[in-house]
């Protein structure tokens, strides 16, 4: 069974060499997209979902050497990285990687930060701490982008955050702790060989656990290989591996291709509102044609025009609960004309079952037009005097070409952490986020202990 | 989004249904499959890959519940399934469902016997575990049938056992807590939705984590569905679940044709050898031929003629290590025919390295022939004085045509457990275990105390 392109090697070897070589863009990506996952995963600890997970984790723990982010109650190692992968990422207002619509900072920074706080050893400054997460975050990424690429054969309800996010959470472990390349190579192999992840998860609880089963896998893959357990050297490319089993036209090769030239991760993007980013530019639109609306025209009906993955991924047309509210473009449309705003409020039971919003919620009607992009909307309303507005949004507001500012993005960190810390801790972390470069070793305690609200 | 055939909810209610309504051979056969089980799990602790993820649980583990098969160190339940399942297939002697080649009984009975410790709410009398596993049982192999039938579209790179396993550990849990179909389908979904496992893992220690991870994801899935963790009720045939993405040519309805009256658990085997089912036609043929062979006349050649699975699973020429040995039909011969035996000796480094089967094995010459049965097997020795003697085995031994006696069984069982405990304790063992269908509620745990060694 020869396994000649070694690309899961070579991914390995590149996840251990220095930090230094990282532009300078890259590591204040990584700031950027730390700063966003501490917040998300503070304001995610709020959700039901939340609360029940850690519940059992609570019951299961071992030796509680980890932070759970915003909560007092600490866990062990590998049941910290899941309960943060899982806060991180239920609010769907993580992350995303654009070409793949992987969000992979949830998974990769929990195992970082359980582990740094597991093992001692393991600690680091900010500036590497940010470089590992990069390398992390890097791998993650060209994962996600060779397993979603035209052609790649990959089915639509492969989540593949789970899997791109063991893979990078165990290289940026293996990183942490020293592997040399062997080991990095099994450490890798062990992550993609039991990783997984379905997208019938979606807009339920279960979504959350996917990312979060993918940063204790990734994080005991990497703990595992540090003691020798050994894997096929070629997880991610050889016979019966990741690619071939996942996505039979993947290109392998390209998980290497101008590697450390390259960056995808420089692709990463932020959401500004807590629900599925395809929904995004119909939210733009939606929230500049509320302002343009004169207060006493009632809404006939809202013509929204998307490209065809909003509709795959979010077309869900009556929303239920808060969790089908992520998956409803329609109910977004609906709430953010009415509301002037898509936030947490938006994302709520209540928003959900407001007889304003479902009234004009089913007066939504959505095509799918695949000349648009993934970030276009087309959005016409038809109000009630038969005028009618139309709006396009050609990027959305945190897209490629539209990135969030930090500005936007610390206003964001705060209304998420805010009511968890109250105001002035929230600002203080702020700060400590954005320092991050700055902090020496055996610092990021200071970072993690201001996180959990005073007793 | 419409979910309309509702076969997940399907299996929840059947697995909810009295187990007085099962046929005693099915729970007869449960009780063979869980006395192999035990069998396996105490010998399979010797194995590195055992010992290393074994050290990983004990430094993780939450407060001690729950006992591991042959140790004295007790873990949490989720680690005790995770680590039992774990060493119940490490060294690939566990049972087969025939159909699907998936390995069942390990996930479910290692999370039934943890959460029992865990829970005692949630202990019962032997023949409801009984019941209880044969539910969990026949769920997993009906997922594997399904997953695996002609035309399904699974890739064959695909380890079901992880999958099936998983979602049959979410049945059996979910029984023995009680809960209401709801839930039940929930537990049945977040399995699903979780699970995975890839073969590139085979022949390399990390085989052994896709059942402990399913074991582990299927008794975590119906304890979060006991609080009310929610998932899609469609987890199995739903958009983008479980048989959609991983194979979407599976005939969904297939998995609840004739529930409760045809019992896919009947098709569980039990292995006579140490390693890969497919291999084993080839061994009873070599050991027959060995018996035959003059003992002053070399082998020239060995001609071995088998199903093409045997070699697409099982066609390592060369290989370096015991694990290798697993996937190595040409090792087997050759240990065959020149030790007479093929037992765990012959699944060592030792043997592997053993120059004269290193030089017989590469005297075999194997081809694929799909007129075989997969439980075939011609073999044709090529003697010095150019004599040739062949065999042909139609069926092998532990097929469906020919299965395991109970003495037989319980010979295996006493060669695995008596290097552990010794002998009369392993006879004690033994005779508990025969004994299951009687034991009361409470009784169990007298069962998994005789499983440890004394101090």
């Amino acid at each position: 069974m020869p396994e000649p392109t070694g690309v899961t090697r070579a991914l390995a070897r590149y996840s251990l060499t220095p930090s230094a070589d990282l532009p300078a863009a890259i590591l204040a990506q990584a700031a950027r997209a730390f700063l966003n996952h501490v917040g998300c995963t503070i304001g995610g600890l709020v959700e039901p979902g939340s609360q029940i997970a850690m519940a059992q984790a609570d019951l299961f723990s071992g030796a509680r050497h980890a932070t759970v982010l915003g909560r007092r109650t600490r866990l062990d190692a590998l049941h910290a990285a899941y309960i943060n992968a899982l806060q991180s990422c239920i609010q769907t207002f993580d992350d995303t990687h654009l070409a793949s619509v992987i969000h992979p900072t949830g998974p990769i920074a929990s195992a970082m930060l359980a582990l740094i706080e597991h093992d001692p050893a393991c600690d680091v400054d900010g500036t590497e701490f940010l470089g590992t997460l990069s390398f992390g975050l890097e791998i993650a990424c060209r994962v996600g982008a060779v397993l979603t690429a035209p052609g790649s054969g990959l089915h639509l309800g492969v989540f593949t955050t789970g899997i791109a996010g063991a893979i990078g959470a165990a290289a940026a472990s293996g990183r942490l702790l020293g592997l040399d390349e062997q080991r990095q190579t099994w450490a890798l192999g062990i992550a993609a060989a039991q990783a997984g992840g379905l997208r019938v998860s979606h807009a339920t609880m279960t979504g959350g656990l996917i990312p979060a089963l993918g940063s204790r896998i990734g994080l005991s893959a990497a703990l595992l290989a540090a003691q020798g357990f050994d894997c096929s050297e070629a997880g991610l490319e050889g016979r019966n591996g990741l690619l071939p089993v996942f996505a039979p036209g993947a290109r392998a090769d390209d998980l290497v291709t101008y590697l450390g030239e390259r960056f995808e991760m420089a692709d990463l993007a932020y959401k500004p509102y807590p629900c599925g980013i395809v929904i995004h530019p119909a939210i733009d639109a939606c929230l500049a044609l509320a302002t343009e609306r004169p207060a006493d025209e009632a809404i006939e009906q809202v013509r929204l025009r998307v490209h065809p993955l909003t509709l795959q991924l979010t077309g869900l047309k009556h929303p239920l609960h808060a969790m089908d509210a992520k998956v409803s473009v329609g109910h977004w449309c609906a709430a953010a004309l009415l509301r002037q705003r898509a936030g947490m409020t938006e994302a709520t039971d209540e928003a959900v079952h407001d007889p304003d919003i479902k009234a004009l919620r089913d007066r939504v009607d959505a095509t799918a037009d695949a000349s648009l992009g993934r970030d276009e909307a087309y959005v016409e309303l038809t109000l009630a005097s038969g005028r009618s507005l139309s709006c396009h949004i050609p990027h959305a507001r945190g897209s490629r070409e539209r990135p969030l500012t930090d500005a936007e993005l610390a206003e964001k960190f705060l209304k998420l952490v805010e009511p968890i810390l109250d105001a002035e801790p929230a600002c203080a972390l702020l700060d400590r986020c954005w320092s991050l470069p700055a902090i020496r070793r055996g610092g990021l305690a200071a970072l993690l202990a201001a996180t959990v609200p005073p007793c």
